[in-house]
């Protein structure tokens, strides 16, 4: 499992030239990074004084960001597994009608998978974007660069995800599912440019006091 | 040693509410997983035909990219270190003039370590996202999402240490190396858009086959 292996082993398993891990494991690994930030900056914010008044909607974030960072940790394995599928499926034997029938459907089944994992990751990554732009005017100052990398890292996983979606979408032969899914990837991408600006110049705001 | 720990692990320090690790390390490990991808993307290119004009750039990139994952795994630890190198002299003693003035001077020792630790990730990310662009015209179309999920890591990765930077910097007494410090980051902010809206443009016009 690769949510097993050290940052190390992760990093030279991603580095070499065979299929999984790949790019899709990566966006993941990035959103429960942004994930764990969270719930570091939610932690560092509930009880204090100075922001009560936030209490309520930080322990909601705070919530939603432990289960997210699972959510994560598991599609970092998933999203290989989902490749890896697909590769098992294009070695189908294709000599007989019957055998093309077959791999052609194992092939259609395998790529969805492929394009549900990476989907996920950014619907996860897209939660993360939007709790860090509501955080950044509700947490603890301290730790706001920490959130701006929460932001960040989150952004990367969710236009990532989208990046091996997009590829993966080439291969699907049911034309009108495939319609829907690029109008929902198009969507989040202008979401993920918007969060990233509000976000952002929320945090810049913090940092420099104003 | 956070490289040792295993993601799981270390997301679950990450999330935790003490000084560190945070989101210094955090960008570190996202600029490894980019030099990761490129190093990939580098080792599908070498050696094939329809590549064969990139042959030496691609090799010249893979061996950097190599190099970079080393130090960012490195400095993921290093981020940590030094941030608790802050939290130590904090806590020196201030009784006595003299204490006084060890404890100031061990402080700004202490800060600039701080500083300069997640600006040295900042450079790696920004020449890992020059790497990234690069490639995106070089490199095997058939993983051209996992080297546009490479730029946005090493994009992560960049402002997130130069949040930290930022950060970090108001505690500098030194004011003439804090404006110089201050500059630095902003043109690396400055890069960083840049070679972003390159990056994912180059990878959209390969994946769209334009």
């Amino acid at each position: 499992m690769l949510s097993r292996m050290t940052l190390e082993q992760f990093a030279e398993a991603l580095a070499a030239p065979t299929p999984t891990p790949g790019g899709g494991s990566a966006s993941a690994q990035a959103g429960a990074l942004a994930a764990a930030l969270i719930q570091m900056t939610c932690d560092l914010t509930i009880g204090r004084e100075a922001y009560r008044a936030h209490d309520e909607a930080v322990r909601a974030i705070r919530a939603r960001s432990e289960g997210l960072r699972r959510d994560l940790l598991a599609l970092v394995d998933r999203d290989a597994e989902a490749y890896d599928e697909v590769v098992r499926a294009l070695r189908l034997p294709k000599g007989t009608e019957a055998e093309k029938h077959a791999r052609s459907e194992a092939l259609e089944r395998a790529n969805l998978f492929a394009i549900e994992t990476p989907l996920a990751t950014a619907d996860a990554c897209a939660a993360l974007m939007g709790m860090a732009a509501e955080l950044a005017g509700k947490g603890n100052i301290n730790v706001v660069s920490d959130l701006g990398t929460a932001a960040l890292l989150s952004y990367a996983g969710l236009r990532g995800g989208l990046l091996t979606v997009r590829v993966n979408l080439k291969s699907v032969a049911d034309e009108a599912r495939a319609a829907r899914l690029r109008e929902r990837v198009r969507r989040l991408e202008v979401d993920a440019e918007r969060l990233r600006e509000e976000a952002l110049t929320a945090v810049s705001v913090r940092t420099n006091g104003r």
